[in-house]
């Protein structure tokens, strides 16, 4: 089986205007925009005359032409079109990437483009089901992915850093988590029963305490899908329980600086009209919370870069991650060096 | 002959108030002052004691004195008076440039000074001639300052990044210009006859199509000379043509900022007391489109500084261009390496 | 003897809210918090788990809680407590520093904790001292600590920097100042007859001229302790002197820019109630006209940090205080490399 790690999600859609969307990713510029069809074009945002970013250019039909000298590329990224020349040097070309669509997202393909298989996207349904409901968002990073994905794949920081917003209880540093490998990435599910209710779930107004259950597999190149939810501590029958789906997924822009997407998608039967704008505010403060735990984090780090981490149980998942990357990124190297 | 590609301008004039100017100039740091006979000092900005600008000092008479510990120079560069010493040591100086005034606009010499040849300076005679108006211009670019020559030697682009100001028309980038080469540079001349008048000419009322004609010498080490004009297609008798002289200049502040003077001035008879302003405005508007568009270029290159370049027809000038300022560089450096 | 150079001011005191002062000391991130008994803790401000820093964590009793994942650690940087870990691993903690207050000052010890000592500290009395009235200042400053030393060395600068402050006259670097060795330093003393008053004299009001005296300790590694002051000329009773005790000092930050700490206390028999804002506003606006110079200096040694300095008869004190650290280094490290 072939595995590739390069799978990255560019951004939710290309804004309707204007009609060229820029994002840098993996250090590559890349312009994506939608064609007549509805369908998707990504480019290397970078005019392969003088080196201009295509996107200050315009849409013409299905083609992008150029702001600076007036080159125009087809989806493709063959140029159709030199302004004072009558036929097109065959090297005049962009490169194009493998994009698509699915459950409402973009997923780009940076990898080889013979290489790019969309069995490995993840499942994110909840975006694009009846019975759930979500807003998205996105975060701006200025730290290496890797450390959010640390982040991610250990939830004891909720009784931390969200100790007022998604925490509200140490126990949830306490429980261990179940880790368990995945192909692809690991499994983690925590279940803290009988806590304070946190903070975020102030809009069913338990007036018990709570059970609370995380699953999440967290696979790569760095997303994590998870089901999570809480009932009043002893409510067999789940009429109260909230339940929620989220998808949450990093993209390295650069080095150090990464971008963060993600929904938390809840149930369309919870609540009223404005119980998505309630959620996703609550949860974008939380994520704020680990937006500036971890760039001072970074900040730290990048002063000191030979500072060692101390492992700890609660790093178990982390570390298998930081293994199945590590050891996924060599057999990759091994396969790009081969013929395909 | 002897050849030299150091002749760069510093500005304009040096503001009346401060007296001090200073302009890094080849990443060196330069201050210019006004001497009591009306001529021009220019100074290594950086006292030879502890290396404080001379700039934030004070004037006394023709000398500057340092406002840290108080060392003054002369006009020369020679230290004369170290506060609390009876006589100075003779190391204490600090380097004099060669500097002049021309058309109003300031030139200084920054390589050896034995070399300096006022004869290399550019004809600008339309700033200081009472048949012609201007208003002069400045931008500061974020750029190296030979990505801003590209741009003045190729006026293709005025289809694109000016289509709404200076272009109006896809025929400039469709039509050929005429190179020639000159001991110092290029000579770049295009014709397009009969398009749509560029919002530039709005002042003028043209009620047709227009015939435009662009001729200029671009010479080391970055100077644009141009005569420019446009007519009602078919007015032989150029009643109502619009004639344009304009000089703009680089010169490297670092290796990757430039300071880029500019002026294009108009025949005094043309158009009423505002038509200085508004045609200044314009300029600056497009000129600004100009800043943008090789910023966001540099920014690409910045990023990946080893992606090729593709050279296509119109690059002709700036091709040769770029040949002529390397082979420059390679005899200064013979010549350099010489006694004088 | 043992010497050290490593004494280090962190601070006038940890503010009272937050608990938790950061401070970043020697390119070593530092926390330094109160305990309950009235006494100091500083631990290195870097959790030893993920390195988050400890300053964004919370203080329960004399411990900090890391606010990432919940390690606690007490004021000598053992972790007594791992979130869902029974037992915690004997290499979890984080450095702790030695931490002195005296004379309202705050001393931090960056070096080896055995060779703390506190009769290296400065005797900076006259904050501590019924006789004496202060308030303290502080200035941060994007430039290497040495550059700001040899401000301090050489005080001709005042009769240019701050002409308009606590200059007033040219006479002072004219007057050649007395320099003499000390075990750890320098002492500088230098006295100027006869001169106007400077304005930051003004609230006394003098009518005449005045004599002026200026007596520093400077020492390693970086603190200047003055005692200076005014009287009329030929007033022999110094009925109507002013005195001044001052201590300022300097502390890396990073490599190119410092901490500076200071105080210019006056006689509590001295004016009226405002005369304490009066002359620390004053000499808030010297200090600055120093870090403006300093800056700008730096900004040139930034461009060509190999220009040479010209040395000259006014850098006496500070061309050997250069020379007094370099060899305290020397000797650190050399005893460094040894067994305590």
């Amino acid at each position: 089986m072939r595995q590739r790690v390069r799978e990255v999600p560019c951004g939710h859609k290309p804004p309707g205007s204007p009609d060229l969307f820029h994002r840098t990713v993996l250090n590559e510029p890349v312009l994506v925009y939608r064609t007549s069809s509805g369908g998707l074009a990504a480019l290397a945002d970078r005019c392969c005359h003088r080196l201009a970013p295509l996107s200050r250019g315009r849409l013409e039909g299905d083609c992008v032409r150029c702001g600076y000298h007036g080159l125009k590329f087809d989806p493709s990224g063959a140029c159709v079109e030199v302004p004072g020349m009558t036929t097109v040097p065959p090297k005049a070309r962009v490169r194009s990437y493998p994009v698509v669509e699915k459950n409402k997202w973009v997923f780009i393909w940076m990898g080889d483009t013979e290489r790019a298989d969309e069995a490995l996207l993840p499942d994110n349904f909840s975006c694009d089901h009846p019975e759930w409901q979500y807003k998205p968002g996105y975060l701006h990073y200025p730290t290496p992915y890797l450390l959010i994905c640390d982040n991610l794949l250990d939830f004891s920081h909720l009784s931390y850093v969200h100790a007022g917003t998604l925490g509200g209880s140490t126990r949830i540093a306490e429980v261990a988590p179940t880790v368990k490998p995945l192909a692809n990435g690991v499994n983690v599910s925590r279940r803290i029963d009988n806590v304070p209710p946190p903070a975020y779930y102030d809009f069913r107004g338990f007036d018990t305490p709570a059970d609370r259950w995380i699953d999440y597999d967290f696979v790569l190149p760095g997303t994590l899908l998870m089901g999570s939810g809480s009932k009043p501590t002893g409510d067999v029958h789940l009429d109260r329980a909230i339940l929620f789906h989220s998808c949450q997924t990093l993209t390295p822009e650069t080095h150090d600086s990464t971008h963060y997407f993600f929904q938390e998608s809840h149930r369309s039967t919870d609540g009223n009209a404005d119980l998505k704008e309630t959620i996703f505010a609550n949860l974008l403060a939380a994520f704020h919370e680990d937006l500036e735990t971890i760039t001072a984090q970074h900040e730290n780090i990048k002063r000191h870069p030979d500072a060692p981490m101390l492992p700890l149980a609660m790093d178990s998942a982390l570390v298998q991650f930081r293994r199945i990357l590590a050891r996924r990124v060599a057999e990759e190297a091994e396969i790009c060096s081969q013929p395909t």
